[in-house]
């Protein structure tokens, strides 16, 4: 039989994915797993989107173009101006979800051995898209004690080789929550544009920030413009992660050139989703402060209930609708699976993200899972309940 | 500035591309473009397709299972027992469009510096996807003097190095409408065996046989069954090529487990498109005989037409709806863009597509062009009568 790819091999299988069959096998038991894991938001897509759908009048569903539907990205170039992003449709390219932007930035940025500094925890995937590309995720650690806070620039310095061809960050943060400042992003700045670096910035949850700190841009920071390659997707501000839709946003021309190379090669973009997407950018404000609001009073009543559980904490996430929470536990693999496996209170029990999977430095996060909370307050609830009463169960606890 | 990857910058540009300005120039200039450069049919998306969007009752888009929903992958794998290949909905992975199919394939199955053996000429894209994957395709000449049949075996194994990995077919074939026998199937499969290759195999255009010859299946070939990577796509059957659904088919447990890990790190595919895909298996009848019944008509059409063009000629495609003709020019990217560039015949011109863009080998196919025959008699008719004119006109013209 001929080998297959040691790429594939290398490729760290997400601890989520291991739980998978077990959250199956619970609910199989009549057990109601309350999902934490994903971030997969309950509330609805909006209405324009799928009104969209019924009203679509082609009868060929054909390819669009590789960069996507010019309608599309003027829409979008519109949508980035009110965050006083100045791009125009030219400088934005649709992609299949911020997934395919993540691997095309990659791909027509990095060659294979060059390194990409990401501050970990960070998103799983990113590490999934720099093997395909042949590249090397590089992390600098940010801690819970520091709030996952931008690590010092000389802990970036440190790590800079030949390679490194750019710093990765994702903000506000998957899985941390956390919004860089002001001075954060100037001191990012400082290190790209003194190491002639790329930043990739993925700011898909733009949309939910909460402390009324500013969103600074990586387009915000002015002398990188060329350097930036910004990644979107329309998937959480509207609730539609299953039409795969996003965006890789650079004004480099050489570089979107290089982009457009692998766009062409997968021909197009989806029509429909596309379709869905541009309808959705005309949401109401009521929508946009419905969701707003709904994940402002949800952050609240998880952190708060979190850190009042002994031995628990949070600190209090300023985006997106994940946060990263320490635990009273030996291993928090070995916690999730116990709750999956072996524990329910009242008919439920939770199904939460160990935080391994978001740590390439080993032993970190240990103690750590990643909570998002994209469903109803009656559900975080009974997920706090249910957790409180797992950690005073659990046989691993470390809260004597 | 930091610099871009090198891989972006060898990927060829498809000669395509750089006549598409042209295209859209001639349309401003008023002229009519008649456009046989892509497979785009004019035929409709079948109208159970199309209804499905207009019933979707979901309130929330949601991301759908990585490997698709478990519904299209049954109605799949029934699909497949129409033509008698043995799989099950297991053995059937969801992709975005048969692109990401062969991007997968290849990740899964390829590291950097892995070869593969292609009969050229063949589907540019292949190339692209291989680049992408850090893979060499190494291509073995077909010729239009043998109407494209497959090469001797002597041919493969001469090409046969340690590194090879696989051998990549397209059957039907695009480019060249090449339909492989029972007979040359069977020495692929001995290469494949002695060898202990993988055996991609696009077969998209399954549906579109002409000559009574059968449709083989790399599955129909015994003792191989798990070096088969099986690619498709529902684009080109039911005209839908905008919704990008495709699909992975493998029977080997370990290959399945690698592809899932890129599928994971995307995702999902798109949720709009599955559900399109799926009803549009239920097309009628009536539905899929009239496409085939337009391409069997419209392919004698062209191909009697280009026939009595004298220097012209055409193999007889016995599937796909491509084929590639021979012209009397001295150089077929030249006549293409002087065709856009400098020509009209009564209001119209022709949009071809070099068939330099389909070889690797230099030289090759200098004087040929494809031509996909996806519009109405009407505009072949038209197509046929400037092609005709042009070629009259052409200062490089070769037939004296």
């Amino acid at each position: 039989m001929p080998t297959i790819s040691q790429r594939g091999q290398i490729m760290p299988a997400s601890p989520i994915r291991k739980l998978v069959p077990l959250a199956r096998e619970a609910e199989q038991r009549g057990v109601k797993v309350i999902r934490l894991n994903i971030g997969q938001p309950d509330l609805p897509t909006p209405e324009e989107g799928l009104e969209a759908l019924k009203h679509i009048d082609r009868k060929v569903l054909e390819y669009s173009p590789s960069e996507g539907l010019r309608s599309l990205r003027e829409k979008l170039a519109d949508y980035y101006h009110r965050f006083h992003i100045d791009v125009t449709a030219d400088d934005i390219i649709v992609t299949t979800g911020g997934s395919e932007a993540v691997l095309f930035a990659f791909m027509a940025c990095l060659d294979p051995g060059d390194e990409i500094i990401v501050p970990e925890p960070a998103y799983a995937n990113y590490m999934a898209f720099a093997i395909s590309a042949g590249a090397k995720i590089v992390t600098v650690p940010s801690s819970i004690e520091e709030g996952f806070a931008l690590p010092p620039v000389a802990d970036f310095e440190k790590l800079i080789t030949p390679r490194t061809k750019g710093i990765l960050i994702c903000n506000p943060n998957n899985p941390t929550g956390y919004l860089y400042t002001q001075k954060e992003m100037n001191q990012i700045r400082d290190i790209v544009k003194k190491y002639d670096l790329f930043l990739f910035s993925d700011e898909v949850y733009r949309e939910f920030t909460y402390t009324g700190a500013p969103y600074i841009s990586a387009f915000h920071l002015p002398g990188i413009e060329d350097q930036v390659v910004l990644i979107d997707s329309v998937s959480k501000r509207y609730s539609e992660c299953g039409i795969r839709i996003g965006a890789l946003i650079t004004k480099n021309a050489e570089l979107k050139k290089n982009v457009m190379k692998f766009c062409q090669a997968r021909l197009s973009p989806p029509l429909l989703g596309q379709i869905v997407a541009e309808a959705s950018i005309d949401a109401s404000t009521d929508y946009m402060l419905m969701t707003y609001n709904e994940y402002v009073e949800r952050r609240k009543f998880l952190i708060d209930g979190l850190n009042r559980i002994p031995g628990c904490y949070s600190p209090i996430p300023m985006g997106a609708f994940y946060t990263v929470v320490s635990l009273p536990v030996d291993d928090s693999d070995r916690f999730c699976e116990w709750c999956l496996k072996e524990f329910q209170y009242e008919g439920a029990t939770v199904f939460m993200a160990p935080a391994s999977g978001f740590y390439t430095t080993p032993g970190m996060g240990r103690n750590e899972v990643r909570m998002a909370y994209v469903l109803n307050k009656e559900d975080l609830a009974r997920a706090l309940k249910v957790l409180a009463e797992a950690l005073k169960a659990y046989p691993g606890r470390t809260l004597k």
